[in-house]
C-alpha cells in the first residue's frame, strides 16, 4: 500500500466540520489538504491549504481533484457511485467503494450485517406505500419508516404507532424506498469507533454511550459522566463487530457501528458510518490520538497511533442557538470548546461541541 | 476590554510553526485567521483564512492589515518598534508594546528584571570589543557574550573562557551591541509558561524542565520524564515571578520565562519570551487547554481555560533531519507527532516535535 509523506496532499469529499477536523489532524502531521465540496466557504476550507468548489457530479472537477490528491477520503457517505469511480480510476481512494456503496443503502447494509451473523432489529424492505401496514403488523405495531438513501440526524425518518396511517409517513418520508424497523426497547445506545489500517491492524477506542434528542445525537459520554456502565464483554463484542465490519469491507480509516442494548443486553447494529463519528468526538480531548488522527494515519498509510483513553469524558453537541452560550462554556472548568466557524446557526445544525473531562 | 465573538479575525504577526500552531487553536475556537509575513507560504498560512504577504515595515500593508483584524498578536518578539506603532494606532494588539519593547533587548530585558527584585546571571553591558576584555575578568572568566537584540535558538552568542581572544567573539556576534553575562553553573534549566488574561486573572501551566543541543531546546519534561524533580516551593516561586513579570508588563495572552536552578536551588532568570514558547508544546497533548488554547483565550478577551495536566509529558524537538525519521516516531506507542509542514530540512531548523505521554 501507498504511503504518503509529510507534504503529500489529502483530497477531502466534503467541507463540513467532520473534513475541518480531518483537515486540522493532517496540519499536526505536516500533510496538506484539498477539499471539494459545492459550497463557497465550508467550514473545511479556511483551514486547508485548497477547495475545489464544484458538484459531486462534475466530471472535470473530479478528474482534476484526484489528479492533484495522493489520496482521497470524504466525511460523509453520500456521494454517488458515478463520482466515486470517477476518483477511484485516477486516485487511491480510502476507505474505498465497498465501506461506500455498503453504507449508502439501509437494506444493503442490514443484509451485510446479517451475511456476518450480527444482530440486527427486526426490519422488512418497503418499495410503496402498500407494502407498509402489513409489515407494521408483523414487526410489532411499533415500527419506524427510514429511506434507504440520504437519512441522516433523524432526517427521513417517521414513527408509526399502532393504527397510524402508513400512507402519511410514506408521504412524509417523501415516498423513497426504505425500510420498515421494529422499534427495539434498549436500555442504551452505544457505538465502536474503530480504526483498520491498510495492512489490516485494528484498534478501538473505548466505549461511549450516546444520548439523541430529536433524532440528533446529543451527548456521547465514556467513564464516570455515564450512569450505563458498558460491561466489558460487551464492549469488547461491540469493538469486535466492528473490526469484523471493516475487516468485511477492506475498510481503511475509522469506522464506526452504533448499537442498541436490549434489556437482555444483547446487542443489536443500528447503523455503521464508514467514517470518523460524532460520537468520537470526546477522542479529541481525551486521547492522545484522536479519531482523526487515527483516520488520517490510517489512509495515509502509517501506523495507527494509541487509542488509549487518558480521561473520562462527556461530549455535548451544540446544536443551532446553542453556540450563542459559547462564552458559559468557556467558563467552565475543565471543558474544551470546538466550534467549527459555521456563519448559520440554522435550527438542527451542529455549531460545535463540548467535552468536559476528568481523570480517570 | 473588547471580547471577540466567533468569527471574528485573529491576525498574527510571524507565520512560522508558533503561529501555525496558534491558528490551528483559533480554528478550535471558530475564528479566523488572517497571517502577515514576508514569506510566500509560511507553514501558518495554509491552515489560515487570509494571508498579507509583505514586509514588516511596508506601513500600507500593515494598516491595512490592522483595519482587517478584530485583534492582532505576534509569534516572535522581534517586530520593529515603528510597525508596532502603526498597528496599535488601529486596532488591538495582545500583548501589547510594553512586552514587545522590554523582551526585544536583552539590556532592557535584565534591568527590568532586576527593578522587579528577580535575579539574574551578573551581566555587563557592551558596547565595544574593548569593554570585554575587562568585563570578562570581573564576571568571573567564564562569560557568554550576547546580543541585545535579534538573537535566538543560540545564534548572536558567543561563549568566553579564560583567556581566549575578545575580539574574535565580538567579530563572531557581529560588533554588536551586547551583554557579557557570568556563564553560572547551574543543575537545571526550567520555564514557566503562564497566561494572562485582560482583566488581571493568571494562570499557570505545571513547570518543565528543559534540555538543549547545540543552544537549541532538545527537550522538555514534565512529571516520571525528567529526573530533576522540581521542588514545590521552587515551581511555585518560578510561576509567581513569571506572573508579576506579566502583570509589571500588562501582558495579555501567554508569556514564558526562563531560569537556571542553580546548586543552592536558587532561580535566576535567563531570558522572557513574551508569547507562546517551545518548551510548552507538551501543554498540547498532556492538557485539555493547551498554551495556544490559552493565549488565543486571552486576547480574544474570554476567560481562560484549565492549565491541569492529565499526562506527564516529554517534548522532544525534531531538528533539521530529524523529521527522516517520522515513520519510526509514528511507531512508537503513547507518542504524537507534530510536523510544522516546512519544505526544507535545514540544519537548525525547527521541523516538528513529538510528545511521549504517560498517566499521572
Amino acid at each position: 500500500m501507498t504511503s504518503l509523506q509529510p507534504g503529500d496532499t489529502i483530497g477531502i469529499l466534503g467541507g463540513g466540520q467532520l473534513g475541518r477536523m480531518m483537515a486540522l489532524a493532517a496540519a499536526r502531521y505536516g500533510l496538506h489538504v484539498h477539499i471539494y465540496d459545492p459550497e463557497g466557504a465550508p467550514p473545511a476550507a479556511e483551514v486547508s491549504a485548497q477547495q475545489t468548489r464544484a458538484s459531486y457530479t462534475d466530471e472535470t472537477a473530479l478528474k482534476a481533484f484526484a489528479r492533484a490528491c495522493d489520496v482521497i477520503t470524504y466525511e460523509f457517505e453520500n456521494i454517488p457511485r458515478e463520482s466515486l469511480d470517477i476518483l477511484q480510476n485516477l486516485a487511491t481512494l480510502r476507505p474505498d467503494i465497498a465501506s461506500l456503496e455498503t453504507s449508502q443503502d439501509r437494506l444493503i447494509e442490514k443484509r451485510f450485517l446479517e451475511d456476518l451473523g450480527l444482530a440486527v432489529a427486526p426490519y422488512a424492505p418497503v418499495d410503496r406505500s402498500d407494502d407498509i401496514a402489513a409489515a407494521h403488523e408483523a414487526l410489532g405495531r411499533e415500527t419506524i419508516l427510514k429511506t434507504r438513501r440520504l437519512g441522516y440526524d433523524g432526517k427521513g425518518q417517521a414513527s408509526l404507532k399502532g393504527d397510524e396511517d402508513c400512507f402519511a409517513a410514506w408521504r412524509s418520508i417523501g415516498e423513497k424506498s426504505a425500510v420498515l424497523e421494529t422499534r427495539v426497547p434498549f436500555i442504551a445506545e452505544i457505538s465502536a469507533i474503530i480504526v483498520r489500517a491498510g495492512n489490516g491492524t485494528a484498534a478501538s477506542y473505548d466505549i461511549p454511550v450516546n444520548t439523541h434528542k430529536s433524532g440528533i445525537l446529543d451527548t456521547s459520554a465514556v467513564g464516570c459522566f455515564t450512569d450505563f456502565k458498558v460491561p466489558a464483554d460487551l464492549a469488547r463484542q461491540a469493538q469486535t463487530a466492528a473490526i469484523r465490519i471493516a475487516d468485511a469491507l477492506g475498510h481503511v480509516g475509522v469506522l464506526t457501528a452504533e448499537f442498541f442494548v436490549t434489556e437482555t443486553h444483547a446487542l443489536l447494529v443500528n447503523e455503521i458510518a464508514p467514517r470518523v463519528h460524532n460520537s468520537g468526538h470526546w477522542t479529541m480531548d481525551a486521547c492522545l490520538c484522536d479519531q482523526f488522527d487515527n483516520h488520517v494515519r490510517a489512509i495515509a498509510g502509517w501506523p495507527l497511533g494509541s487509542t488509549d483513553r487518558h480521561s473520562d469524558a462527556l461530549m455535548t453537541n451544540l446544536i443551532g442557538e446553542d453556540e450563542n452560550r459559547y462564552d458559559q462554556f468557556l467558563s467552565a472548568s475543565d471543558v474544551q470548546v470546538h466550534l467549527y466557524g459555521k456563519t448559520e446557526a440554522r435550527k438542527g445544525r451542529k455549531m460545535g461541541h463540548i467535552t468536559q473531562i476528568a481523570p480517570r
